[in-house]
């Protein structure tokens, strides 16, 4: 659920007063809940709901778009804890202007995603109304036999890897985008993942996520940020970093390993995209850039800020 | 889903459509799915969203009655399926002119409910915006052992039974009501239940999802249901049968079973509501309601409309 919240404080007035249950040993604050089914199996849960106006407007995003999108942010959290998708129940509140046509080739993009990643759409609710469109998909993965990977768990001296490029998504990639599903899988089989995120807020913000639910600080590398091509048009150097660590809804991975892992991946680049070296852990707290030329500059949760 | 596409006969499409999955035993067309987790073990899923204008209205509905009721028709389908609630996600599409004092008093009465029923609230994903009031929620349960009580199941000589009283629910009742969880759950451990269903449509309407899904037909006797005191202010005895047949959102529970259950649970009335035997299960198709002086007509979908 990294993509709550965003506008608007409330997640950890949930926390504080949502109760402990035995049968949830992770609740709210990581991209998916945790559910214990039985001694030996864990199951990942999670919701995220898009808004007309808000994390879309139509056009230019298309019926079939937002049914993809609607279901990939979803995944994208399940990956966020190298898990795989199961099934998902989709709740539709339908602009009675849009129609039953409109319904059908939203569910018709949500449907083609679910069948590459081979998920059950399980059930739901659509609902005509006067209001803008609503699309609410909920999630149900298999963990990791492993356990899921978290936000915590990210230790001083880990490398912090990255799947991708960042930076532009909002133009079009952010309709049309492949969760990292089966790479979150194959790096969870290949090294011991301590800390990992989705990034949907954007590469800054959620790497603080990491290092707040961690307790720990970081360094990034400024210029082994991947840029995607998405945020160098039209921009300086200056802006395209700015934007790839701000922009958010890139979908790509953010995780932390041991020096000798991130080594070993880093030369091996075993995924079908490429992965980066975009940092390290230390101790304390906070977030600092590192700049060509040594210097330091905090980055914040918005992204990092050129003067 | 029994609350989903009440408007918009969208959930046949959906059906066909949607692939057939090896661990989904049951997917659309049931009060819940059914997710198979390890070889013993079998969880239901499900999700229903309410929205401002359709579901309620803001007055007279308040925060707490809205976040009650979100999470109150989830945990109906779960007891439609004799389950037992374990976790729910809530998303939340927040109008900004309500504000986060509203948010606040909404989740209080959601966590108010789930606290009753030992239920936590895993997760989620609020927002502001400027269109009306969302309320989406996706639930997960565990199974009965003896396996989830389907709409499909009912055999001809089969007893209709009901929990409660039905009609005039739309007045107040619909937005403070208790799912009927526990009722459901003894009545899986005192009998064989062989078709369930909530009451969310109405009455009537729900009481054909037994027979489409159970391929049976049904005779109701008109002096048999129970009809409640808020259907009876201001109507005549003919207007207070139609609206116990027609109103629906009453969240009791419809279910078959043998002669011999029936006449069991009728004598002694094990629950702390009253249970009323309300039609049998015939050969055939279709449904019929019996007068007093035995006379037949049909009772359709929509309920039994006088002449």
């Amino acid at each position: 659920m990294s993509a709550g919240n965003r506008e608007f404080e409330l997640i950890e007035w949930f926390r504080r007063t949502s109760a402990a249950h035995p049968r949830v040993p992770v609740g709210i604050g990581d991209d998916t809940a945790v559910i214990t089914t039985s001694p030996t199996s864990d199951l990942l849960f999670a919701a995220d709901m898009l808004m007309e106006g808000a994390h879309f407007t139509i056009p230019p995003a298309t019926a079939e778009q937002i049914g993809w999108k609607a279901l990939a942010v979803n995944l994208s959290d399940i990956a966020a804890m190298a898990g795989t998708p199961v099934a998902a129940v989709v709740s539709v509140a339908l602009p009675r202007k849009l129609g039953g046509e409109f319904a059908r080739r939203l569910h018709g993009g949500l449907h083609e995603l679910a069948a590459r990643f081979d998920v059950a759409i399980a059930g739901g609710d659509t609902n005509l109304w006067d209001g803008p469109l609503v699309v609410s998909v909920a999630v149900l993965g298999d963990a990791p036999k492993s356990g899921a990977v978290r936000r915590r768990g990210a230790l001083p001296g880990d490398w912090i890897l990255a799947t991708g490029h960042f930076g532009g998504s909002l133009a079009e990639r952010h309709l049309r985008f492949t969760p990292r599903v089966v790479e979150a899988r194959q790096l969870s089989e290949l090294a011991t993942l301590h800390a990992m995120v989705d990034v949907s807020d954007g590469f800054a913000a959620d790497l603080h996520h990491i290092l707040d639910e961690s307790a720990v600080a970081a360094v990034v590398f400024a210029d082994g940020v991947p840029i995607h091509g998405d945020a160098v048009r039209d921009a300086t150097a200056c802006d395209a970093l700015e934007r790839a660590l701000g922009d958010g809804e890139d979908f790509e991975l953010l995780f932390t390993v041991s020096p000798e892992d991130g080594q070993r991946l880093m030369r091996s680049q075993p995924l079908a995209i490429p992965l980066a070296h975009v940092g390290i852990i230390e101790e304390g707290r906070g977030c600092r850039l590192q700049r060509a030329d040594g210097t330091l500059e905090p980055l914040e949760r918005r992204g990092w800020e050129h003067h």
